[in-house]
């Protein structure tokens, strides 16, 4: 596996991981019915965003952006999201991605990184966060409406990048 | 005093709060060096986003933006932003801003509100969500770095508006 920059140019291939991932409203909090270039627009967004690909050959077998989490006075906190493809899953691509994305994020100058809205109901998620350092640090109530449990808490999680 | 939704020809009288309260960088988590145009789009963002004014007599006093907190299956939460005139602080103007636009939520159908980044050193603030309802569901650790205070903690605080 590969871990490299993406670019405008593997939006046909990161469209499928995206659109089947957004339109299961299971973890991401982004509209199901998203035009495929208002994803592109969002996942392959201008710097400071930065968006990475693995690849295992000629495949895309996952994904991850990471951006400031907040303009100004919130810019030294990191954000980041991430995809793995549905055939690929359960291969550790999740972990590599995630361990890449923070050596990124401490190189860019981040200070810590912070998830918005970890899903309750995506343990397998939490317990990857968890096992890289990352704590849970607040729970908005029913703050997710998943499309087959219906409204369920989300999680705000983070990590400090580097001695505060 | 009165209020009543915001519109374009608003902004010119709302820039100058917008622009001394954001600049300070002691409350909001945007660039300070905000062009008034892309403030604008901003603060006077198009449906679902709505934004509101306070007046008394002709002059705006106070001001507030309520949003979807996020899309899809967040859409449900509400979020909102509030901004008081300096020479009309401490007259009650945010608590009226403030019960105005839960009022607001509630109508508009969202089922709860969350504030995503309540600095830890905005006391007041803090107090007057408290009073309302809102309690604390989580905090990050020095998630603003404030002008003077250097980096602070920020609160998610969070309230439903109807039963869950």
């Amino acid at each position: 596996m590969e871990i490299r920059r993406a670019s405008d140019p593997d939006w046909p291939a990161l469209w499928p991981i995206w659109q089947s991932i957004v339109s299961a409203q299971e973890t991401y909090m982004f509209d199901p019915f998203t035009a495929p270039e208002a994803a592109r627009r969002m996942w392959l967004a201008d710097p400071p965003a930065e968006t990475w690909v693995a690849t295992a050959g000629a495949a895309i077998v996952g994904t991850y952006q990471l951006k400031p989490n907040g303009k100004g006075p919130g810019a030294h906190v990191a954000n980041a999201g991430f995809m793995v493809a549905p055939a690929a899953r359960n291969q550790g691509v999740g972990r590599l991605l995630a361990e890449h994305c923070m050596r990124r994020a401490r190189e860019a100058g981040y200070l810590s990184m912070q998830f918005n809205a970890v899903v309750s109901t995506n343990t397998g998620a939490i317990a990857l966060w968890r096992s890289l350092g990352f704590e849970i640090v607040g729970t908005v109530p029913q703050a997710y409406r998943h499309r087959t449990a219906g409204l369920v808490d989300i999680h705000v999680m983070w990590k400090a990048l580097t001695q505060l």
